[in-house]
C-alpha cells in the first residue's frame, strides 16, 4: 500500500511487503526511542490523540512516538467529555477534529466506529482500538517482536512456531496476531484454549487455506512443547458459560517459571499483550517468570514506540527526513540503556 | 481597546475597529492553519488550558491554536480533578495558576467566575465559557465566518440580512452574536423561535436602538426567506413550562435540504454553534444538508483556530513577529487542503 | 548525593549539602520561571507526569517546570483511566511506562507505592506524594521559600524561629519540613496544635536530638510570638476521636489580620502548603490576611516551579548547561513581574 496520507485501520489493510517496510522504518527509529540523537523532524506538527475509551498504555505510547519524531500532542481522554454524549454524530466530530490537527489516533468503545469516523476526517487516523474490532498497532507491535526476538537466534517469521494460550475466541490481539501471521510463510499455530474459548473457525480455516500448519490443544503443557514463541493472554472466568465450566480450567492456563522450566524448549521468547493481572488467582503469566531473560512483554512495549514512530513517519511521508532533522542527547540517559 | 496583556472575558469590551484587528490578524493566521507554513513564534511559552467543565472541541480549538504559534499546552479538565472541590476560592486557583503560564484560557461553569479569576490572576486570562454568561471567543468565530462567507458573495457584515433560529432565550451564542452585529451598519435581523423561547427584550432594544431592522417571525419558512446567514441552534423540548407546549412546536424549527431549497435564496448560508445533534428527534441541522456547499458549520470551527490564534498573537503582543519566525512544512498536508 | 539518574522519594535522601544544591540551581531558574529568558535545553526530552490521584496544583507545576526547560510532557491523571484497575502490578506498570519518557513524577495514593515503582522504572522517578507518607518537593519548596524570605531580612534557616501550627499529626508537609530543617542548625521550633492533633514523639525527639529547641503550645496566640515563620495547616474537625472534641477548638487555630497583628513581630512571614480553603468555617487562612505583604503562600507555590525545574536539572545532569540554550523572551510579559 501507498503509505502517504492514508488511515490505518485493519490489519487487513497490510500486505507483507507493506509490514516490512514498517519494521525497516521501525528499525530506524531506535536510536531516538533509545535516546541515544534526538529528531525534531515533525517540529510544528499536531496530532490529536483521541482516547473516547480510557487507555494509559496505548495513549502515552502514541503520544511519546509523536513527542519523539518532534509533534506536539492534543488529547482527550474520556468519552462523557466529548459532544459524542450530546448526540453529536462522529460525522460531526470528525470534521471537527480533523480541522485541529495534521493526524489523529483514535479509540473508541464501538466496533466500526473509527473507520466511520475516518471516512470524514480530512486528515489521515489511525485506528487504536475500535470495541472488539481492530487494533492493528498493537498486532503490529507483536508481530515486529516476534521478528526481533528470533533475529537473535537467527530465525525469521517464515518457519515460526508460536502458541497461543488463553482466551482465542475474544481477543482481539490474537485475531489480528493471526491474520498478519498468515501472510508468511509455513506457520506453526498451537492454539490452546479452554474448548468454550476456541480460536473462531474462519481463523483457522484462513490459515489452513494458506498452508500453514494448525494444532489444537486443551492443555498448556502439551501446546507449548515445540514452540519458538508463547503468546499467553487472559482467560476470564466471566466468559464461561456458567462458573461450573470455569472452574474445570482453573489453574491450567497460568504460565510459570516450573511449567516453563520442564515444558518450554531454552530460548522460548514468552509475550502478552498486557496489562498482565498479576494477581494470584489471575490465569496468567506467573510473577515468578520476571527473572526470566525470554520474558518479551516489556519489549513488546518498547517496541510499541517504535511501531507507532515508524506508521507516523510513513504516513506523514517524513521517513527518509528524520535524520536530517537529528542531533545527540544531552541529558542524563544512560539507565534507560540496558533492557531486560 | 489595547490588545496587550489584557484579558478577554466579554464581547462587551470590543469595539468595531478592534474586531477587524483580529479579524485582519485572524487572516494572517490561515497559511499556519492550512499547514502551508509553520511558525515558532511563542517557542517556550506556556498556555495553562483550564476546563472546569467539559468542553472537547473548545479545548482542543484553543490548545491546538497555541501549538500552531510554537507554544506548549498544560491543562486541566475536570472540576473534581481540582482543589476547587476542597474549598479553594477562586482568587487563590487564580493566584496560583498564574505563577505557572504566560496565558490562561479558562472555562467554568458558573456566570461571573473567569472574570473573578481574572482578576487576581497575573497573567491575562480568555474567557473560553463561563456558564450562561459569555463565550466571547465563539461570537468572534461566528463573525468572522459571516464576514468571509459574505467576502465570496461581494457583501459585508454592514447591510448583512441573518436570520437566528431556535432557542434565542437561553442560547449564550446568540445574544454575544447579536451584540457584536449590532457594532455593524444596517444589519436585518430575522428572529425566529416559539414565543416561550423568545430573544430577551432587552438585546432587541438595544438592536433597534442602534438602527437595525428587527423582524420576529414564529415559524422557520417565513424567516429564512430572503437573508445571507441562517444560524440555528437547537430548540430543547426541556426548556418549554410544559411538554405540551414543546410538542406544538416539534418539527418545526428543524432545517433541512427540502425546506432550504424551497424558501432560501441559492447562496444562504447556514451556519450552528455546534455540536449539533444529530439524532432524528433533534430541531436543528438534518443530516442531508451535508452536501450542501453553504453548509458554513465545519468552516466556522476551522475559522475558530485562526480567531484563537489572533487573540493569543495580539495579547501577548507577537502579531507581527510571527513571520519572522516561518518556515515551510515539509510533512504531508494534501488531504487538509480541500475543504467543504 | 549523587542527583544525576537518581530517584527522589523521600526528604530523607538528602543532606544538608544536597538540599543547599537544590537551592542555588532554583536560584539560578528564577529568570526562566520569570519570562525574562527562556531555554530550550531539555527540547526532545519526555517527562512523564503520571498522576494516579487528582492534583492539579502539583501536577500543573511539574508539567510546567518542565515545559520551561524545553521539555515535553505526557500525563495520565486518573487511576480509573489505568491499567492498575485491571490487576495490573506497580512492576509492570512502571516497567512498560519507563519506556516511554526520559524521567517520570509520579503521584498514588498508597503509600510506599511510588517507591515500588522506582524499583522497577528505567528512567528516574520523582515522588509527587504517595498517599500519608512523602511527598519531598513540597517540603523542598516550602524550605526554599524560608530561605528566600528571610534572606530579605538577613536572616537564614539556622537560627531559624518557626511555628507549625494545626494538624500536626496527620500533615504530610509538616513532618516532611521538620525533617529537612532538622539538618540546619540551632532551629526552634514552636508546635501549635489541639492536644489531639500533636506532633508525633519520634519527629520531636529526632529534632531534640540534634539540638533543636521545641516548645509545644495549645493555643494559637501563644505559639506565634517570637516567630519568623509562621506555617498553618488545616485543622480537620474530622480528624478528632469526637464532635464534641473537635468544637472545644473551633475557631481556635484560624490566623487572621487581627490576630496576626495583635500577637506577631513585624514581618512574620505566613506560609501554608495549599489548597486554603477559604469557607468561613475553615481553620485556615483568613481572607483578610490577602493584603499582607508577608503572606507568602502564592511565593510558595512559584518557588515550586523553581525547585522542580531545579530537581530535574540536576538529575537529567543539564544544570549547568541551560544558559548555553537560552534566548531573550520576545513576547509581552510584563504582567508576571510584580508579584506581591
Amino acid at each position: 500500500m501507498d503509505f502517504i496520507g492514508h488511515h490505518v485501520l485493519s490489519v487487513d489493510q497490510f500486505a507483507r511487503a507493506d509490514i516490512e517496510r514498517i519494521f525497516q522504518v521501525a528499525d530506524e527509529m531506535q536510536p531516538y526511542a533509545e535516546r541515544t540523537r534526538i529528531t525534531r523532524v515533525l517540529e510544528g506538527a499536531i496530532l490529536g490523540n483521541m482516547f473516547f475509551e480510557p487507555s494509559t498504555r496505548t495513549r502515552v505510547s502514541f503520544g511519546c512516538a509523536f513527542n519523539l519524531l518532534g509533534g506536539e500532542v492534543r488529547e482527550t481522554t474520556e468519552v462523557k467529555a466529548s459532544s459524542l454524549a450530546k448526540g453529536e454524530s462522529l460525522y460531526d466530530t470528525a470534521r471537527v477534529l480533523s480541522g485541529y490537527s495534521d493526524i489523529i489516533v483514535m479509540r473508541h468503545p464501538e466496533a466500526g466506529s473509527v473507520a466511520e469516523f475516518a471516512s470524514a476526517s480530512r486528515v489521515p487516523v489511525l485506528n487504536a482500538g475500535d470495541g472488539t474490532n481492530e487494533h492493528p498497532s498493537q498486532a503490529l507491535l507483536d508481530l515486529y517482536t516476534i521478528r526481533k526476538e528470533l533475529e537473535g537466534q537467527n530465525r525469521s517469521i517464515d518457519g515460526l512456531r508460536i502458541a497461543l494460550v488463553g482466551d482465542l475466541k475474544h481477543g482481539r490481539a490474537v485475531h489480528s496476531l493471526c491474520k498478519m501471521l498468515g501472510l508468511f510463510d509455513h506457520v506453526e499455530f498451537n492454539l490452546v484454549s479452554p474448548a468454550e474459548l476456541a480460536a473462531p473457525a474462519d481463523i483457522v480455516e484462513a490459515l489452513v487455506a494458506k498452508g500453514h500448519a494448525v494444532n489444537v490443544w486443551g492443555d498448556l503443557q502439551s501446546g507449548i512443547h515445540h514452540v519458538d514463541i508463547v503468546y499467553v493472554t487472559r482467560t476470564q472466568e466471566e466468559r464461561f458459560p456458567s462458573q461450573e465450566e470455569a472452574d474445570r480450567y482453573r489453574g491450567l492456563f497460568r504460565l510459570n517459571q516450573a511449567i516453563y522450566t520442564e515444558h518450554c524448549e531454552p530460548n522460548t521468547v514468552i509475550m502478552h499483550p498486557l496489562p498482565r493481572d498479576s494477581r494470584a488467582q489471575a490465569q496468567e503469566l506467573d510473577v515468578d517468570l520476571n527473572q526470566n531473560p525470554n520474558l518479551a512483554i516489556f519489549r513488546q512495549t518498547d517496541n510499541g514506540v517504535l511501531v507507532r514512530m515508524a506508521l507516523f513517519a510513513l504516513i506523514l511521508n517524513i521517513a527518509d527526513e528524520i535524520h536530517n532533522h537529528a542531533r545527540p542527547v544531552t541529558w542524563y540517559t544512560a539507565k534507560r540503556t540496558p533492557r531486560t
